[in-house]
């Protein structure tokens, strides 16, 4: 019997609150420069150390050992999809990260302007890296003079700097297609292709590429030096099942940024739209606390100073979220896990593969006996290390919504 | 999507070295009689101690919970291939650990001689244990008149005491056989049989062990007391992805035993021979540094002495090879594994299935804060408990040669 189907089987109907709370990167790796503490252990953090005293804790594995998530299967995961099985293009992705409201079936690219010599060759893959300006003047060009292609709606949308986003929204399309982009300078740009060529969906949605270079291209034609364009990550909105239906909890997504938003909306969350501050991102959970049973609330600066390498910032971020975390307690979520969807070691700039720690917090969580919520007190939790797409059901089960199994 | 793919996908170009050091064994229990200390723990271990500050640990399953392993799936684990997936057959690990050069289709077999009644009865299945001189007279005599079987050139090769391994290189072969051996005393030796019998491949294999049976009998027939031989463990080397092409990286061997070498030579490392020490050892390693990219080096003594159930002499063991690791450290791999292939309990005097401990460090593993290598410290990794077919991509990973995963 598949887990999947036990879960299902077993699935009360709720009768608590359950929170998610994901400080985004969160996770950091001690090291000798910074005195061998992390950025969340260095920081100050009464509220998280409270809760940490009658909590369990523990690690989690994003995707596989060693493998770095970007943050669409980083929240996956986190939401209780196995991001192998549910892959989302990179093209879905940017569309959501720009905003876009994808519906099931939309095809959506990654799209950068590039310079092209008169026998089309990519003589500059990124345009001169115009500016954002000049790619919004594009986009707002090509919107106008391409709004369909065969069937399908055609929606472009500029990105920072030469990027943008193309999305098809017509009858019976699919991806991936193959990148149109040679991925380096010197050659032509390659006609997309159906990755699995024998899928018409496949083959309609390369035929509609085709047909946008057709009409697109002449519109550009005579701009210097954005006269061209490339477009990858070509995929469509998979089918996800719906977050209540999976689990039968009503959703709601608090969250500033678009990506996150667009996650959430992927698997039919709800979006609370409006709070700028975690303080405001509480108050509104507070505000529609009888309305929805599970609450996705999403932090952003770890990550961001993660990114920057900026210790100092990211432990700040930390301490900001804690100070604010009261707000949300005025309302103890029944389960309250808070985490990250992965590391964002600041020594690395970037996201990593190192297991972030989760605190899970219940009346019936048990105590590990923890005076903190740290990466080194989470390796000797009782949660241990595990598969992050877990995560939903030890919340779930905190909540007491999983009958017996077997008598 | 299936793991292997994903990890193959997003691997990148190395930039640096990486190192498996492996003290065969290495791991142990602690038992009140040894003062609750293991080998590892009750060593002085100043060189690993160091390391340790800056490093993650964790703990590592060598096949599945409980399953004790050999040294075929402890290393096959340990270069990554699931040792459940790639099997390979006791006559291939028999005929790798005397040395024998096997290549994709041989079909090998471990045999022994014995003592056969006029009937054809087995009465001794080991011929009184003879000496291994006797059976290298033995062999060398079946050598001599049995050069081939059928197409099949025969290769014969003397082990310790009455053991030695024969090997078919032919076309079209394939195991496993059943066992030509009645393994107890008091019935005639059975014909060797495909353990598929649809296979054509098999059931040639088979009638050549029969061929050989018919043949090589008549040339000890006189002799005594081995004038039998049994067969057993009969099975072809089988295709295993190279380990260049499945990890990107360019391999090399430094062991001392036959039957390490054979292994990594399995997955096409390259043997680099002649060191006898570990010191020796360590020093090629500095020698070849430019020339690969993956290093596996091979420390047996700890496991020889758990075997014979000698504490002192197994913590002497890692007292020597902690003693010579500074001659490895003066050019320190980018990403080092010290762990061992499984455990060798001194109180069980043989292998087990206890997770053996694996300290791994990189500029961005992390520091675990434990101040020794240790079981007990390693039980508070940052690693935890995992399959040790996932250490080479956490190396992997700790490289930087994984891309991200999604947007």
């Amino acid at each position: 019997m598949n887990q999947d189907a036990l879960y299902t089987e077993l699935t009360l109907k709720p009768t608590g609150k359950l929170a998610l709370v994901v400080l985004d990167g969160v996770g950091d790796v001690a090291t000798r420069e910074q005195g061998y503490l992390t950025p969340l252990e260095a920081a100050a953090t009464p509220n998280m150390d409270a809760l940490a005293k009658d909590a369990a804790q523990g690690r989690m594995i994003p995707v596989a050992p060693g493998i770095t998530p970007g943050s669409g299967p980083g929240h996956l995961g986190l939401f209780g999809y196995d991001p192998l099985e549910f892959k989302v293009g990179r093209g879905v992705i940017e569309a959501l990260g720009l905003g876009l409201e994808l519906r099931a079936g939309d095809v959506a690219a990654r799209a950068n302007f590039c310079t092209l010599d008169a026998k089309g060759i990519v003589t500059d893959r990124r345009a001169g890296r115009i500016d954002t300006k000049v790619c919004e003047e594009l986009c707002a060009l090509l919107s106008q003079k391409v709004k369909k292609v065969g069937d399908a709606e055609v929606i472009i949308k500029p990105g920072k700097g030469h990027r943008f986003v193309v999305v098809f929204r017509g009858k019976g399309l699919e991806g991936p297609l193959t990148d149109a982009d040679p991925h380096r300078e010197g050659f032509p740009v390659p006609a997309s292709t159906a990755v699995n060529a024998k899928d018409p969906k496949a083959r309609k949605a390369a035929k509609l590429v085709a047909d946008f270079y057709k009409v697109a291209l002449p519109v550009i034609a005579q701009k210097k030096p954005a006269n061209g364009f490339l477009m990858r990550g070509i995929a469509h909105q998979p089918h996800i099942p719906l977050f209540k239906d999976r689990y039968g909890l009503r959703p709601a997504c608090i969250a500033v940024y678009p990506m996150y938003k667009g996650l959430a909306q992927l698997v039919g969350m709800a979006k609370l739209e409006g709070p700028q501050t975690i303080a405001e991102q509480f108050e509104r959970y507070l505000a529609e606390y009888d309305n929805y049973d599970y609450f996705f609330i999403h932090f952003k600066y770890p990550d961001m100073y993660g990114e920057d390498g900026n210790f100092e910032a990211k432990k700040k971020a930390i301490e900001e979220f804690d100070a604010a975390l009261p707000i949300l307690l005025r309302k103890k979520p029944d389960v309250l896990a808070i985490t990250g969807d992965h590391s964002t070691p600041c020594v690395m700039k970037g996201h990593s593969w190192h297991p972030q720690p989760v605190m899970l917090h219940s009346a019936i969580s048990g105590s590990d006996k923890l005076d903190r919520f740290t990466e080194t007190g989470a390796n000797q939790g009782s949660l241990g290390i595990f598969a992050a797409k877990h995560l939903i059901r030890l919340m779930q089960a905190n909540a007491k919504m999983f009958d017996k199994f077997g008598a």
